[in-house]
């Protein structure tokens, strides 16, 4: 569609779709503007076609639209309603899932042995040497080459771990009840930054500080959650978010809140004081400590709202390093997937971009609760970490507003005068606007046994996307 | 002055100067704008005249004002260069200044008995309480009428103290060292808010949490900085300025990273655990307890940019509840002095306006090393606590930049792309551009013996600055 415009000076044209039109005017010595816009559905009719079923309308309380609207609206009531707690510290995995056995908890959507990336495939072997099934390195990728252990994801376990989120039944976790709802979720304990094996690296160094959270960070945590009888999450992300952290990738006010609530009641806890002293030293050096127990209080928040009847709120954003895997609401356990892209970011000294390893881990469940990307707003210090500038942080919030379907007045966000957070992305204002989620995220070096080289910012694949709403259209149609 | 300007539609006038002109256009149905302009000096020849003489001229390195400007260079490299750290705490003001004996230490400039605003009688009545030199609140006002009791002002001790700043014998004292330049600083410690000694309460409450201060935080407090030896005071502000601090009317962070840094020595340190958890949860419970320690490191810092030949920088900003007083550094100990003026700002519950006291303190000692209303862009979160909008906050750090010599880039605020902080006050830029100084603070009840009833933002009175400009111009004039 062209406007042509007659003014004094001659003729000017406006043109939407094809360029070849504007370069036709331009080329003859005419004014022509290019406006930037796309269809709906990137020109899918089919797309563009479910898009247009599943939109509200007012007039229109039966059809499918303005289902989904109310059905959207209880997902976002039931966001703000959220109360997740840190209720327990498990000392080992099976504490909490007897069953688990050999089983591996990984990032992400499913994904076999020999598609793995190569952290997550570090991480596995970083995961048999700490629980002793192998002795050396070389065995254990054999073991796991052989298919010795079963894999499962996280998020079907209600847990969630950030990068490779290898879970393995000794590892201690944070255990998280959303008291609104009554659902429990849970995460593995942060090891720190750079040569860990959430990262991929495996080395005696990362086993040796694993077995040093389980003997001695989890069971001081579970002393100083226990005598506190259990710590509101939400309270600390949302000072958090008055104190410059986005609650994904900055968590320097979050883990400070953290230490602050623990250090009172092992002050006087009985026992040897060595290990508070441990611990304590351990989390004050350690300011994405508090990652994990956003990332399970977004959980336990984000379950709640899932299984809801025409829902098309994302419940949840994971990647495997392979794929990136988005699950929605009134569409089940499955995972709409798409090949992950690479994050823009800044490297630590010695690496470059091509050393990273496409977009991984489940901490994008931050950002379909309202925090990382959608209140990047917050976090002007955290440019300082991922490069950018303060003006586009807040940027990305205000488009996060165009594709989610509340604010969360529970968060809010400084810099934005203090309106809530964007809450609830709607897979429908997604695709309709062309707008995909903002994800804030460390980067790993796509070799298994490097670790953590970097830090920045990616987009989710649109592919999840359209998918999911092809889905629900599928869905909805026989209704 | 006016400027005529023809055009198309008849005549248009700008003018500077006495309104009844523009009037007179306006009223014969001309158009007429009325510029918001005053001369320097605020129309007063004489000031008008010292200014242009205290101001540089780079033909003349040898003319008065470029000296002032390379004694400001030096002043603000010293403010740069400043080192403070925490290095003890001693037990009683009187380990720091044996002979202090029965002289009461205030805020601001000397003031008599008779003279002082009802805050400040309230907390010299506790104090004597506090020391036991009287039984009951009227036996010590009738001693402290008789004049049985010494006055002193915490500045000439090397000590700053917030709201009415009284410090006595026996109140213990942060020890802070300008490691840079050898020079010392203290400050008491701070009660929280509300009814508390510092905002003129003095109840039995009262009394008591300072007995407690004395025999139990001190205490702890020590073996904890010894333990350190020695806590980097100008790192925490720095990074409180990225967490939504300015350090002044917010310390909330930087209270965390103190808990944080005593937390983990206080975990294994011998002796009884009771007072260790007391301490650890008074402070956990009071987000301004970093005050007084931002206060005794902006006076450690300033302290060493004081007594520089020909340096129009201020050094001071000093309340007494009635007057303000300013010290500049080339210009002695001579407190330039002007009535203080009310806050704007929020009151708590049951409070309003005219319940409060003209400012009042010593706090403002860290608007002049950079904090407070100068980094005011750094704190979007306090303007929740005093009113305004994110962008005034902003926009009050930005006039900063138009009344100091430099930027500060060991403190960044975030909100100005990571600008460094405005350092160093300079006197001739205040008069000249007539902005005066913003001051983040609390209000105190005006009568003795109720506390704090909310917080706000004031300007330092611009007659301290005239006053100032006036002094140093009638100093060089026979140079």
């Amino acid at each position: 569609m062209s406007v042509a415009l007659l003014e004094q000076d001659g003729l000017s044209v406006m043109n939407v779709g094809l360029e070849s039109f504007t370069r036709s005017v331009t080329e003859r010595g005419g004014q022509a503007l290019q406006l930037d816009w796309q269809p709906p559905g990137d020109a899918d009719a089919s797309l563009a076609w479910a898009l247009a079923n599943l939109a509200g309308d007012a007039d229109d309380p039966q059809c499918i639209g303005s289902k989904i609207d109310v059905a959207n609206k209880e997902a976002v009531e039931r966001i703000v309603a959220a109360q997740p707690m840190l209720v327990d510290v498990a000392l080992h995995a099976r504490d909490v899932w007897p069953d688990i056995g050999r089983t591996l908890l990984h990032a992400g959507a499913p994904i076999a042995w020999d598609k793995m990336c190569g952290p997550m495939r570090g991480a596995m072997v970083g995961a048999v040497l700490y629980e002793g099934w192998a002795d050396t390195e070389a065995q254990a990728e054999a073991m796991l080459g052989r298919g010795e252990f079963k894999f499962a994801q996280c998020h079907d376990y209600g847990a969630v771990g950030p990068m490779a989120g290898v879970i393995s039944s000794s590892m201690p976790v944070f255990v998280v009840r959303n008291e609104t709802f009554g659902n429990m979720a849970y995460s593995n304990m942060s090891e720190g930054i750079g040569r860990v094996l959430r990262f991929g690296a495996n080395g005696q160094d990362v086993i040796d500080r694993l077995r040093w959270i389980e003997n001695v960070l989890a069971p001081t945590l579970q002393t100083a959650v226990r005598a506190i009888g259990g710590l509101d999450l939400r309270a600390i992300q949302a000072q958090a978010l008055l104190m410059g952290d986005e609650v994904h990738s900055r968590n320097a006010a979050a883990t400070l809140q953290f230490l602050a609530a623990i250090s009172v009641p092992l002050a006087d806890a009985p026992g040897d004081r060595g290990p508070i002293r441990e611990t304590l030293e351990f989390i004050a050096g350690n300011s994405q400590f508090f990652l994990n127990l956003s990332m399970s209080s977004s959980k336990a928040t984000m379950d709640a709202v899932h299984g809801i009847e025409n829902c098309s709120i994302v419940t949840a954003i994971a990647r495997n390093g392979v794929t990136t895997g988005v699950r929605v609401s009134g569409l089940g356990k499955q995972w709409f997937q798409a090949a992950s892209e690479m994050p823009e970011g800044l490297y630590f000294p010695g690496f470059v971009a091509t050393d990273g390893n496409p977009d991984l881990g489940d901490s994008a469940i931050c950002e379909t609760a309202g925090y990382g990307g959608s209140s990047l707003a917050a976090s002007p210090a955290l440019v300082q970490l991922v490069g950018g500038t303060v003006a586009q942080a807040v940027g990305y919030s205000r488009e996060m507003y165009e594709i989610t379907t509340a604010r969360n007045a529970a968060l809010s966000l400084p810099n934005l005068d203090f309106a809530g957070a964007p809450c609830g992305i709607d897979i429908r204002k997604v695709v309709d606007n062309g707008m995909r989620p903002v994800v804030t995220t460390g980067i790993a070096h796509k070799q298994a046994g490097v670790g953590q080289i970097g830090a920045g910012i990616v987009r989710s694949p649109m592919g999840c996307f359209t998918q999911a709403v092809m889905a629900l259209a599928q869905a909805k149609s026989a209704c």
